[in-house]
């Protein structure tokens, strides 16, 4: 029951990292949009290891072959199956984690699940492996969406004690977005990019990881969507951006930050700016009751570190409920959050199409 | 579509803050179960105001009025509904937000979302009183799940720039559970709790109010349950967690404190106390991979200050399209933190039990 | 689990026959609709029981009162909130039911789902009663559907063995829907309607009862709504229609008469009239492929004879697991039929509306 | 929005006919059930075509090939992902049906939908292949059924106007159903087998095509299981039922017969057999209040003839809104009935599991 998701746009990822391929359904996308292939590919490789560097060795191509639901890349209005070989998989590395739990890894708690009966082999359907289908599913909806006006763009807020400079107040403008979307280490301020590259590469000689903040705006997207209470526009996006492996947290606009303030300061007052109505603060990011206000969305997402670390440490063997040392071996990344950052533009593309299209703002029989 | 939630335990809210009454159906629930009035009663009164000093003076009774699912207290396994009726209404004090929108407020998002039909007395949809159902619905569950030994504790973590004490390491005593459970202002510091009551007084006092931080926890939930991915734990309190007005952030163990840190630091060693496979630290609060690891599941909630202020404000009248100045007249809580705890503690309640309801993990025929 | 209903128009049933109340939670209604107050009482009032003759004796107000989403009889937007409350009750009659199951009634199998707890009294959450919320929410999305050019018209096409007219073979005239839409015992052939209305006044002098069929023409919906495989129109609607309580068949067009033709007989010619794509016969009802054509959607539902008879019958008592032989006290109908009418008539309404505004044929952002 | 199914057992259905493949994601399946491949396979390939006969010439293998979920052929507890290859693809054949509608295909109402963008080849998504991974799904799920006791058996009622003898009155023997479940031509009467059999071949010969009627019973489902209203057995099961292609009617029990009895005649008396509370007859089909009594689950679906005939039809271009004639020539079933008795009990299979896993009927934590 944990692999699908959406209310219009349904997606249903399913695959384990050593399994024949991994992949998914998309459903729900209105017949006739364009897919600009070669984009689509460009967004996925953002996702993909460098190969070294501040990335894991282990490289995949990740091609997504389409199994249905596109002639001639454009979209048929029925489910989308696209699927992704597991090629460069190492099975070898991971037998001693059926009994012994890497810490802070799904090991234990998998195994309570599943009553050991998952596929352990490279994190199984734990494995961050499994964002691939799912930044392909949000690559097909950031198309969609771009096409009403609506542009998603994120950068790297922190890396450890790192932060990059903060987003513009108010708006983005559109270099911005278009930098940011083609970057490789997408930062606002590039003294600061480097010193966060500088710090993934002494913890990963160290045999040890880091975690980061990854910050995202929404931009284009009309007030007067999303509902109160449940369907709020925050917890339909936390709801998805928490299934991305090691987020441990997630606020909008000024979020935490917010608990330390008074209304007096915390109010976004409203302004007219040529004749639009607008917030001159958007502390709110770009939701009230729920429903969107007209201003960008604006959340960020926390990223524990990586949790496989080459360091030794102090764990158990579940099956013999003994304590134990390790040191993980095999190919990691000393920093997920490079990699991280379109797989949260592809949750926000997700979760926003996903809620325009179940809309009944304007409901027209043709 | 906003006001269902649930996969297994469906609730579905109604209600304006000045309609006829409010209230919920709660369907799902296991037949056979006991509930005691007295306790329920206690714990919505929680999240009563006290009609002066921290709260409003808006004082509700708050009786819910069984209409449905329940014989003698005891579940009928129907949807048990209940209705709140709605007394102490003065509704004139609402008509200028038809046009002027409140800063921070659903006026405009909401005049957007539904054309300006909807009822906007008293905040309408939109109103804090909403989650008086849900404390209802969070009561039932929450008795539910004490008999399967599952506790839910909360306190006060950070009003403005005043913080409580943080909960202990990895677990609590039940003598805790118990004195937070039925605590006016619950606190793990008294003293800081009187800070933090003074600095309440105080805001109001400037016609201001102020935010703050509820930190839960949840004790004595299984390890294995919940799933990787989109039905993650962390997922589905969030998503529920999310639809209380006034939450921002969301955070699970150390959640963004986790960024800064190297995996050396952050992981949790697996250790054996008592037999028992448990964590030395909790930094991820009771979850990996999605998955409840038999530790105390731990998180917690931002709030930002009540927006409604007498402070004097930017504004505009968005039929006119002009900025105007407004001062909010009317009753207004100067922190919602101390009646919002209980809130969190039901959505913490619903969500578990749930995800427990939900579980395919040991299925048997009868 | 059972009470809740709908993708993008949810309902929440809840009540018990002998309960405070019973009533519905209509959400995902879209905002600024107007609703005649009085049509739609009159259409509540054709599911009232007369009170004698063709009826059960036992007559309720079935008055719905607001609780909330409707302003001066406009929809918010928000949920509807409509409360009946239950008065005409009579308990006493219900206490043998405990332990002695009526014949093709739910009280085994009640007791079994509930292990006893439910609620008996009246037939508890089975009651025939919980249609008139049903009935409510198909009177608002009836409204709402009639503003789109989009009619319901259904009459009873059979009683024990005499049968009614058939529909006309391609569409209805406006002037059949308003009189169906407004009769007391809806038929096409009246002197087959006072036929059939003599042989249930004759099985209820005999203490007995008589089941029959209703059919339904949903007139004005476009062509190329609904969706192939699991979302099919056929689907959705009879998933809906069999939750009434004794429908035990459904069919669309011809149904189960279409399994004896060979397709040179079934097929429906398709044919241009006055311009229009129209098809000549219209066997499959007006779906193919689980969409919409254009033509009207045709169906039938099977009503199995109230079970609820006078005549002595044979039984068990399953608490004591003793055969026994019973015969039913109490104020029954002798044939539910002519009041199912509307329920059929708002389950395809409620259906409609449904399957309408889910669709993302034509989306366009405000 | 219509490739997905289930609320535990979720399902995800993707292709075409002539797409690179098709398949299907089947999600929420228990952990450690040993599914037998053998028998898997022998339980799709009585949807294959035979190549001959009363079958359609067109033969794929149907081959599913496992892309994750099963390791060792024993569920992970994690999506089981099947993708069966489109090898055998003549699509020249279809391309007049871009702008000419066959009469009752979804040619027309498929256009509407997808304003002309869907996949026509084959019958593109539409077509009677995608009932290939449903029954691939089925066969998991019969397959941990049977592990509960749980068996279903269906044999062909009718074909034409040939009827099969009636299933026995209340239970069905082992032997029986172990026949039907490996018959090419399951019939209870062989003799009527002969002729449903010859009456396919004649049609045939005429360029025509011919209907029927598939009868279903599924045995040793305790009583106590389903929901009154929205959820009822019948609901679910008609739901899904449906969705295969061609059925027009599904009924449950006596179904439409009952609308001609009276309640006495109609009403399953309780008895006692061997100190088990059964019905002497079951009329209800196994349901009642829309829960499970213990009896055995019966309905009926009726099929429409396959709507691909050579004779010579009349209909439009909808292109060119010009009505013209057309033969409809290439590879079809004369009858698809046959074919469609593994659908079928695998979508009562898929239904009955999800039902039961969805059950708060006894629940308890590990």
């Amino acid at each position: 029951m944990s692999s699908n998701w959406g209310k219009h746009v349904k997606i249903s990822v399913w695959g384990e990292s050593h399994s024949e391929s991994i992949g998914v359904v998309v459903d729900g996308l209105p017949a006739g949009e364009v897919i600009d292939w070669e984009e689509l590919l460009a967004f996925m490789a953002r996702r993909r290891s460098s190969g070294g560097g501040v990335d894991t060795p282990r490289q995949e191509a990740d091609l997504p072959e389409i199994q249905s639901g596109l002639l001639n890349n454009v979209t048929c209005g029925t489910p989308i199956c696209a699927r992704i070989r597991n090629s460069n998989t190492q099975s070898k590395d991971y037998s001693l984690f059926r009994e012994v739990a890497r810490p802070s890894h799904a090991d234990y708690s998998g195994y309570l699940r599943y009553d050991g009966y998952n596929d352990i082999r490279g994190g199984g359907h734990f494995s961050g492996r499994l964002t691939a289908p799912l930044v392909f599913a949000g690559g097909l909806a950031r198309q969609i969406l771009a096409r009403k006006g609506i542009r998603i763009a994120a950068h790297i807020k922190q890396i450890g004690s790192i932060t990059d400079a903060p987003f513009p107040t108010t708006e983005l403008d559109q270099k911005l977005v278009e930098k940011l979307n083609h970057s490789f280490f997408p930062v606002l301020d590039e003294a600061k990019g480097e010193q966060m590259q500088a710090e993934i590469q002494r913890v990963r000689a160290e045999g040890d990881s880091v975690g980061g903040i990854v910050e995202c705006a929404v931009l284009g997207v009309p007030g007067g969507y999303g509902d109160p209470l449940f369907d709020s526009v925050e917890s339909q996006l936390s709801s998805l951006l928490f299934s991305i492996p090691a987020v441990k947290g997630v606020e909008f606009g000024d979020g935490f930050g917010l608990a330390a303030l008074c209304g007096s300061q915390a109010n976004d007052p409203f302004i007219l700016q040529d004749g639009e109505i607008r917030t001159e603060t958007n502390r709110n990011g770009g939701i009230l009751g729920g429903i969107t206000t007209g201003m960008p969305i604006l959340f960020r997402c926390a990223f524990k570190p990586t949790p496989s670390i080459s360091k030794e440490q102090r764990s158990i063997n579940f099956r013999r409920r003994e304590e134990v040392t390790l040191s993980i071996k095999g190919r990691h990344d000393p920093c997920i959050v490079r990699r991280a950052v379109p797989v949260v533009e592809a949750a926000a593309a997700l979760t926003l199409l996903d809620l325009l299209l179940s809309s009944d703002k304007r409901w027209n029989l043709q």
